[in-house]
């Protein structure tokens, strides 16, 4: 499968697009944004250029992405009257895959200049804001045009589902869509490697776009320990794996095909993400911070659907092309979040994001 | 109405889409490619950037836009080996309204990417492409950041229907949708105080983006003389007027919205865009050619049904948005084919294209 022309969050407004199911994501990186400002005002303050490069990798089509370019905006713009500097000029450049519903964003830009212009008396900061298509695993933007990168919940997506999981074209991983109690050695070894070839690409990649002193804040879910089978994130794809077999024992997918299916995820550990950037050189790891979701939700909802509708919101482009338009995604997602909620009686949920805050050297 | 809420070629890749039937922009922009190609090439070798910004406005959704930078970068390339300089990096810019389609056209970028690499031994071309939404008529890119613009058949639409055509809130020109034969000298009037206001815009929005010995290659409708009323593209809305009126006097529509319905178009003078363009000052008219598109059309369609539906997929998303959901587009397109067969039958219709080349002063 060619993750670049067919993975995407779920387009649209409707009810389970990501638009809709992005409030999880939004509340996690709401936890940490008083280190995502410092980090940006540091870097300001720091290098203070006439025009700063702000880019969002993974920006997906919902309100997170633009409601964050406009704090970013006001926080420079504070820091500037502050230290009586000129206004820099922002350039935004957001990024996700070709595939990504950027029409939904783009359609949102008036009324974001709009608000901009409110309430200001004085001279609008210029803001030119820019779609850059592509997978990040690879060159996106010109040579050092960035100022600033940001990407919340990207980063565990692997550039493609790890072929090393495949011989003669048959899973190894036959019991599991991701690294399970099942897995033979090899699954997770598989994984970790596609794992550190991805994020040595993201960072060489990055580091001919980001000027010197430049700064990334990555936000990205991994796990606690080395154990990759924990109370964790592999729980959530355990469930999904168990909610896909019964689909299967029901005939509406192909047990040939469950077998085949893996996610191109991987929640890697402090430590694997630490060597890596230590291996490539580019940047200094600032700061790493370790941080839990909160699974309190807000109106009559559970956390099981909550996460069900934001899995569906994720998953639904890899689902569909994989098994077809027959399977029922609303059945699926709804024993999904029954699963959820049962786990969660049982015993604490914890699927740990780490906040990484890098600068280019 | 809000064109830029509203306005934008019919997306996707349907029969009725701008992507199948710009063929004739498309022919147009090919009789001139030579004028295009010779300038960017004496841009690069009088300016020779180590990165090239180059922006299409108004490209639209169709193929003609990415198939025209492919040429660029081609053409680039060639002069490069030949002077033996390193390759620029492309900086590549796509502009268009906010509700253009532009996931079409980003959905095509992979395989740009892999077209591109085909062929070539030596290193690719490093090109980078963003979307930028937006109206022209205003700033759309940052400063001093483009060395070329492209825009083809777009800078005859206003930015607004001219303001000057209502009258407490009545049109003053209810026998037409565009300057006709029964207009008051005040509609023409309307019309070209709108032209010069928005284009004086345009000229200096781009001066701030366009560094100094810049180019810029606008393609756009325009007429012959200083009549309004002519046998050229001023017919094309008398015949869209009569068959609305047809649509009108079945019921189909509203009479009321009919008389209020006027377009956000304008064929303006080679003296009023030389005129302009001097004014504004800041850019050099190097070269004003005037040509025709070919009235010959492949296939069993006739040359009418090849311009109602060239129409069609241009003026779709004002027509619903204005006269509502029942209008039947597919009568009205076929009598409007008709008649411009029927006028094509009686008299020559010539309409014409300008062809401007500026350097930035």
């Amino acid at each position: 499968m060619d993750v670049e022309k067919v993975f995407h969050m779920s387009g649209g407004v409707g009810k389970t697009s990501y638009a809709q199911n992005s409030s999880l994501q939004k509340k996690a990186s709401d936890m940490v944004k008083h280190i995502t400002m410092e980090t940006i005002l540091q870097l300001y303050n720091e290098v203070t250029p006439k025009s700063l490069g702000i880019a969002d990798l993974g920006c997906s089509s919902g309100p997170n992405s633009l409601s964050l370019i406009k704090d970013f905006v006001e926080a420079v713009e504070g820091s500037s009257h502050k230290m009586f500097r000129p206004l820099p000029e922002f350039r935004v450049f957001l990024n996700d895959l070709p595939t990504n519903d950027f029409n939904s964003v783009f359609k949102s830009l008036p009324d974001f200049h709009r608000d901009l212009k409110k309430d200001r008396n004085e001279r609008c900061p210029a803001v030119f804001i820019a779609g850059y298509p592509g997978s990040f695993y690879g060159r996106l933007f010109p040579n050092n045009c960035l100022h600033f990168i940001y990407s919340s919940y990207s980063l565990h997506w692997l550039s493609k589902v790890p072929p090393g999981l495949y011989e003669n074209g048959k899973s190894i991983n036959k019991g599991g869509v991701y690294i399970s109690k099942s897995s033979p050695p090899s699954v997770s070894r598989a994984y970790g490697n596609q794992f550190r070839e991805d994020f040595s690409l993201f960072l060489k990649s990055r580091s001919e776009e980001v000027v010197t002193s430049g700064r990334m804040v990555l936000i990205t879910l991994g796990r606690i320990g080395q154990e990759h089978v924990d109370r964790g994130n592999s729980l959530f794809w355990e469930i999904l794996s168990k909610c896909l077999a019964i689909s299967a024992s029901q005939g509406e997918i192909e047990k040939e095909k469950l077998e085949c299916y893996d996610v191109h995820f991987y929640a890697a550990s402090r430590n694997e993400i630490e060597d890596e950037v230590r291996r490539e050189g580019s940047f200094e790891l600032q700061r790493m911070e370790t941080f839990e979701i909160e699974k309190q939700v807000k109106g009559g909802d559970s956390y099981g659907t909550a996460v069900a509708m934001t899995v569906r919101a994720i998953q639904e482009s890899m689902l569909y092309n994989h098994f077809g338009d027959g399977i029922n995604l609303d059945i699926l997602f709804h024993n999904y979040a029954k699963m959820v909620d049962q786990e969660m009686a049982n015993q604490q949920i914890n699927p740990i994001t780490f906040l990484l805050v890098l600068k280019k050297l």
